[in-house]
């Protein structure tokens, strides 16, 4: 019999009929003889409902009464769940963040757990109840209702687990599992049964969009084994742990890419200390979020500098850059707002130096010309034009081994 | 500088325009020099969309679970209520009832309030700030949500106001404050100044919608003056006190009326020990709501029975009644489902016996035949046809000096 924390988000429990479909699935875990903590999310739609009446109010709403009324909408969620099981013959309980004592800091609408008292779930848990806790929220030291901000119901399920040393934390999603690389695109994409929380954290920084970055890390940082998988399917899904021996034995364990980069260099800049911070400098006071960052020396004693920011601020950042290059007496300007970013992630490219020039021959052997590369530990990237990115990625999916061999398996 | 605890309904806090109205008013209040605590209630139409959601889920609802939902809607109104004031610069702070520790028994959907632990309260008072509490709800011994029931925001704006011993307890309504009769009925009736707590329970309960009766029985315990006025227009309102030396020397307070009565007679009972409890048992177990009861010993040793019902259920009570004369061998069951009360209410009655000699002479001046009459300490009930209601209640409003002199000051 085995401990484990359920998490449902917004799309999982966004109607009655999903609810009840919900309450089925818990229903039947706890048959199959498992102690149950689940965690909600609001409906999908009601937290925007909730903050336009608070816009309304006040286009920039006091943070602590905003978390007083985003709050309600996962608590909804949980007696409609609660009320779901009962009926079923499930006991069952819900709690909000401060009824279960999810301890935070007072940053309103962005808070910090602290610390959760298991007791009282505990409690219920001995006496055959399953837990329904509201995710996203919690409390202040001082009674005031507070909120993770958007998406913390990941983090609140990886908490809860941590707190209670659960066995496992199961995020129920949209999707069956984390892919090798995104099906959309390749066809024969994989389902990965397992895959490290670096190489997670690497996959979704890169746009593949199944966890929230915060509670990997927080998982990780606990060691909470975490679990991605469908709530409409059945299937195990991708189990998110750290490396071990018998751990599946791929260089790559997925290729992840990003469609909406631009790229702008500032060319010919005289070579002295401080040029980075006084390029990047404005752009980061502009609130322009900057991603690959490359900077080449020249012959002549000055430097080529390159970095891609998401297209939607390039011309913003382009203007910048050309008053910073008439500042910094550079010799030129240019850049690119049709790239994509592709990226190889993976423990397993640590030990095996062959794996860049496998990349490189293969991008050229379908006439991909690279426009950028960066490396890190786990992971290579490199930006190409945008039209490649279909066929680049295909070529680097089949190339490392990653096709799926049997297509009937695919949707697990 | 007074201590004031205002209560606003659903309807005054219905949309955000009539939230960011409330918020001017209690501004203005401060502004004025009182400290406020201001309860409100869900937005209109908000609990009936929550009851539907539960309902969805569970024709009988877990009650713990309906009530962690149902608690949601005020949570809303005061997050929205004090955003809307600290905007306008008037710093405020809300509170769940779980919160402001609103305790009370365990009986969900319906529970009794057992305290209030005010001194949260005081420390934001002291502080200048207005304390804006949820109404409704409160919370048991084990921290479990509880809902006071439908109109518990009055209830708990009275109760906040004898904890806090506040100098009085004002209800905000959609009418500008307690008649002497309906105005839609009679276009000379006149707004009290004031009325006692036994006047109003019995205007109350004989249709005057305007306040729960709970809380004017909570109010009346405690000696919490109440004040009821319009959230819409200015005006002092009616205020609801004991009676006092100075009350306004009327005989009559006011004249109710219910329009949706229907009567019952059983004829020619045999009269022996029981045959009320006979009559009424089946009655009372098939969950219909006596209101009148009068039973007349005729001269053969038999008894006639009459009382009154709602309308909806006469049917229902007339094929029990037909049941019920069989088995004491009754002569005869009639009723009516065409018929009005009208009543007086008023303390002054309880020293002039004139009164109902009145009452019935300016009656059966207008050619109003009388069908039943019962009496209290405060109040005199006649049923009439229904289509003498307005004509004896216009009647009656004026043989006992109620109608307005001066129209122009009816509005308030």
């Amino acid at each position: 019999m085995a401990l484990i924390v359920q998490k449902f988000g917004g799309t999982s429990v966004g109607s009655v009929e999903r609810i009840l479909n919900v309450a089925q699935r818990v229903h039947a875990a706890r048959r199959h003889g498992d102690d149950l903590v689940v965690v909600v999310s609001a409906m999908s739609g009601e937290t925007n409902r909730l903050l336009g009446l608070a816009h309304e109010i006040d286009p920039e709403p006091a943070p602590r009464e905003l978390d007083v009324i985003l709050s309600t909408g996962e608590q909804v969620t949980i007696g409609l769940l609660s009320m779901a099981l009962n009926r079923l013959g499930c006991p069952a309980r819900s709690y909000t963040g401060a009824q279960v004592r999810i301890l935070t800091d007072s940053a309103h609408n962005k808070a910090r757990i602290l610390g959760i008292d298991e007791q009282r779930m505990r409690d219920d848990l001995n006496q055959g109840r399953v837990v329904v806790v509201a995710g996203f929220q919690g409390v202040d030291e001082h009674g005031n209702i507070t909120t993770l901000g958007r998406g913390g119901s990941d983090t609140t399920a990886v908490a809860l687990a941590a707190a209670l040393k659960a066995d496992e934390c199961q995020i129920y999603t949209d999707v069956d599992g984390v892919y090798t690389t995104d099906p959309r695109v390749v066809a024969s994409a994989r389902r990965l049964e397992r895959i490290t929380f670096e190489e997670m954290l690497e996959m979704a920084s890169l746009g593949s969009k199944v966890l929230q970055i915060r509670s990997v890390e927080f998982a990780g940082k606990y060691n909470v084994p975490l679990r991605v998988l469908s709530s409409f399917g059945e299937g195990p899904g991708t189990l998110i742990t750290y490396e071990e021996d018998d751990m599946e034995e791929a260089l790559i364990s997925g290729i992840a890419f990003n469609r909406d980069e631009a790229k702008l260099t500032i060319l010919g800049v005289p070579d002295r200390p401080g040029v980075a911070s006084h390029i990047l400098g404005p752009i980061g006071e502009a609130n322009i979020e900057v991603d690959m960052i490359i900077q080449n020396v020249g012959a002549d004693g000055t430097t080529d500098f390159t970095f891609t920011v998401h297209r939607n601020d390039y011309t913003k950042a382009l203007r910048l850059l050309e008053k910073i290059a008439g500042e910094l007496g550079a010799r030129e300007v240019n850049g690119d707002d049709r790239i994509v970013k592709i990226s190889l992630v993976g423990v397993g490219m640590r030990s095996h130096a062959g794996i860049a020039g496998t990349m490189f021959k293969t991008l050229a052997d379908e006439g991909i010309n690279i426009r950028m590369i960066s490396t890190s530990e786990i992971k290579i990237s490199v930006v190409v034009d945008e039209k490649y990115l279909e066929l680049g990625v295909r070529a680097l999916h089949t190339a490392f081994g990653l096709d799926n061999d049997n297509k009937d398996s695919q949707a697990g």
